[in-house]
């Protein structure tokens, strides 16, 4: 067995960089959910992780700050979901762990599915002050993700905190993403057992 | 501004280095959490992060698997509590995002303080099967983090999951170190305003 490693490192994939050549900025979440989910989409076809994307936006001008995608499978660590990602690339670009700092934009994480218990949780910590999802919880564990348990109240408890949040934008989009991971029959990387 | 960065690393601390060659195994959930606390402990002297530590361990032998401390203000991510960079590590180094992976021995996670929200959700993706803590969240609200909402019957929830909770072991030796965080004016690093 190898010592302790003491350092993380992790990319976006290769595919990334073209996505990322897209025309912005994206003036309406509506534009915005379509490129994270497509994001989501091409994650699927490319077999670099659950079918998930998420990135983080300016909410007035619609400018990406970072995109993220589910890393899970290909990277090898549990917590990089698309949400977690994305909000640690923003981070990484503009320097704060907060994403709320005074004298940053207001900024939005859209994210193709109702973030689980560990990115829901992650949301205040991260300093965006609203999010855009767009699949619910349940259509992701229809596909057999085990989400945990959120609080009963977790939008207002993001409400409490001024976290914004505006569900089920194209939802119908992102779960056609779920159901094409499912017919490939993408990895379901739950650890523990689903409770019954 | 910057381009979005493809890629994050992090690493420990160097004065981790020295702390990782104490003697091990630990035979006792105490002899754990004393050696997690010490690294809480370190890491507010070193001001490194917050008062925060965490290792994975071997269940039955007592090895140490992985150790991490809170680097949210040293690193500038959000995400980066103990838990979220003991787990990591370990998972980089067994080489699996699933810490209860066939042919791996049973691993719990010890954390100085009882997981905030985002580590607590974070827990069933991670594979670890028991989680021992110190601290109450109480506490760690009480020098002012704002621990987010967990689902209220949490301990049942990760119970469900085939994971066993040991609560408040050492409380008082961490709770020492979160008021010695106090004491030197630690930076408390929420971003979205607690609630009222």
């Amino acid at each position: 067995m190898s010592e302790q490693p003491r350092s993380i490192h992790f990319s976006l994939p290769a595919w990334l960089d073209d996505y990322l050549g897209q025309p912005a900025p994206f003036a309406t979440v509506e534009e915005r959910m379509a490129f994270v989910i497509g994001a989501a989409r091409r994650n699927v076809e490319k077999g670099t992780g659950g079918p998930f994307g998420a990135g983080v936006f300016e909410v007035e001008s619609g400018r990406l700050m970072a995109l993220g995608v589910n890393l899970v499978t290909s990277v090898g660590l549990s917590m990089l979901h698309a949400e977690m990602v994305a909000i640690s690339l923003a981070q990484r670009r503009l320097g704060v762990y907060d994403l709320g700092a005074p004298g940053l934009p207001a900024l939005e994480l859209v994210s193709s599915a109702e973030p689980c218990a560990m990115c829901c949780g992650a949301i205040p910590w991260s300093g965006v002050g609203r999010l855009v999802y767009a699949a619910r919880e349940a259509d992701v564990r229809g596909i057999g993700f085990d989400e945990g348990d959120k609080a009963p109240d977790w939008r207002q408890s993001l409400g409490r905190r001024g976290i914004e949040v505006i569900p089920e934008v194209m939802r119908t989009e992102a779960t056609d993403v779920l159901a094409a991971y499912a017919a490939v029959g993408g990895g379901i990387y739950n650890a523990s057992p689903a409770p019954r």
